[in-house]
């Protein structure tokens, strides 16, 4: 979160692990080291935030864990178990993109980790140009500040490593195995549940930061999407049938994230791609691959595990490496 | 230059093509297809930006080409051959760094050749992280934006594109031909005349645009240089004995950007290759090569034609291929 709403943090940090007990004012001044009229002013400004606290005189507080819990930095960040991702949190109610936004902090020297939310976006941005439909109250739209110190040809790793995150996220919470559509779109039962934008500020030998931008279809309905989305596109709602806490969901993300990204600096890059392949099934499929001047049909062979490119054996006999293009996958779906 | 000056720079551009003759204000009036009253209007803001401008009521208007001419955007822009390089220049008396507001413009989605010039910076920007010393008055520190649709492991290419154009610039002006150090240092008798620092944003598979970052030394004298950089530093004025407009040096730098820019796009990296050799004078030199991990040693062969990499020859007998790094040069200096 933002510094400023540390107290708060700390209080609802400190209240969620008091189950649905009572936690004097006192407990509470003396854990975050500020008088108990400050804890006070910081319980109010949590309640305007959404957080549904209730006081007892003779008790003092609890967290009202039964009432719908807001979505915003404070709740992220009260649930968060990493060590840099998410720590720095900056939360809006809508902004034009996520990505746009974390680019400019990243300019500025924002830290490694430091997450962007927003709870809709105006502007939401998809590979490939394409717009990401980015309505309020549903879904999760966030944007993650990377600092590997690799060089711009290794950028396409840190495309698989947050495929891996968002699809065994995704898992966690679908009673449906996700899969992945080269290279980074997360699919429950062949139809895009979550996307993901890379975009990096570089030298042409070192990256200076990566944006890892993720969107994910979490409570919104089909039928809330545009018409010509509604065949293509699915959510973790739609799937299990029921709302999905979307603070527990992007801690969970940014959990699985920071593992992924501790396994790469220390491993490099082969055990993502393992971890990739568990969650690829267009081996043996029909595919056809669009890139910026060409169009390649045949069977998708798999990946190459050096840098993930895509290995299609063409009708004619040839086997093409495919670094950049965007793949339909023919008969059978997924 | 910025679109509210265009009527400046036509009338800049007229009364240069006149040479010392004048102009009437109904021929001026003509040309632009605005008032007379306007004319003078334009008039008044040319010499407000600078110009010397004399006005005979019966001849009409003569720019006095003897009095210094000021270093702007219009100067610059009334100068300008070229079809897209420079058409945008956004100027400045002084910014953080050229390429910071370069990369803020070409996020917002400015055009491609689009400038950004400063008569002085207060963070100027150099490789690796370094400052470029950046006083006003004397030097060019210039940004351009460059949308070439390459995949990031290209953009080096470019890197190497704008030595050669910052190279072949500097030996116009200049007694001494220039060398360049590998990647895109540019000498003159083995000290730095010009620099470039290439930024990019981009996803892993495709470049949105390049900052082609570029400072000369021009009039710069040695002595002005901070104590730690006059062993290595010099200006075309050190060697020239004489100032040069930089104005007239920016159009001829845009002009050579420009032109091996669609040499680039319609014949590829080789013939940039070969341009660039011609100013590589580090064959058979030891070299030390620093990188992010490693130090390197050795005789410098050459670079590799595909990708430019730097090939040195260890003393344990192995080819080295350097991709990134920063060179120094031992003994015989460039």
């Amino acid at each position: 979160m933002q510094a400023k709403e540390a107290a708060e943090v700390e209080i609802i940090r400190l209240l969620k692990a008091g189950k649905d007990s009572y936690i004097s004012g006192q407990a509470l001044s003396a854990a975050l080291g500020v008088s108990r009229t400050a804890v006070w002013k910081h319980i109010e400004k949590a309640r305007e935030m959404g957080f549904s606290i209730e006081a007892l005189p003779s008790k003092g507080y609890r967290l009202n864990t039964s009432a719908d819990a807001p979505f915003n930095g404070i709740e992220v960040s009260s649930g968060l178990e990493t060590g840099f991702i998410g720590r720095n949190i900056c939360f809006y109610p809508s902004l034009d993109s996520t990505n746009m936004k974390a680019f400019e902090l990243g300019r500025q020297g924002a830290p490694e980790g430091t997450a962007v939310i927003a709870d809709s976006q105006t502007g939401g941005k998809g590979r490939l140009g394409r717009r990401w439909e980015s309505p309020a109250g549903a879904n999760l739209y966030t944007s993650i500040i990377l600092r590997p110190g690799i060089p711009p040809r290794h950028a396409h790793n840190l495309t698989f490593l947050s495929a891996v995150a968002v699809a065994e996220t995704v898992e966690r919470f679908s009673p449906v195995r996700p899969t992945v559509k080269w290279p980074n779109d997360i699919l429950l039962d062949g139809k895009k549940v979550a996307g993901i934008l890379m975009e990096m500020d570089s030298e042409p030998d070192r990256v200076h930061f990566v944006v890892a931008g993720i969107g994910v279809n979490i409570n919104i309905k089909v039928t809330a999407f545009p018409d010509r989305l509604r065949p293509m596109a699915t959510s973790l709602y739609e799937k299990s049938g029921k709302e999905t806490n979307r603070a527990v969901f992007t801690c969970v993300l940014y959990s699985s994230l920071e593992k992924w990204y501790k396994v790469y600096r220390e491993k490099g890059f082969l055990p993502l791609m393992e971890a990739w392949k568990g969650f690829f099934a267009s081996v043996g499929k029909t595919v056809t691959v669009r890139s910026f001047d060409s169009v390649i049909e045949g069977v998708c062979l798999g990946v190459d595990d050096d840098d993930g490119a895509l290995l299609v054996k063409t009708r004619a006999g040839a086997i093409e490496r495919v670094v950049s293009g965007d793949v339909e996958i023919k008969r059978d779906g997924l």
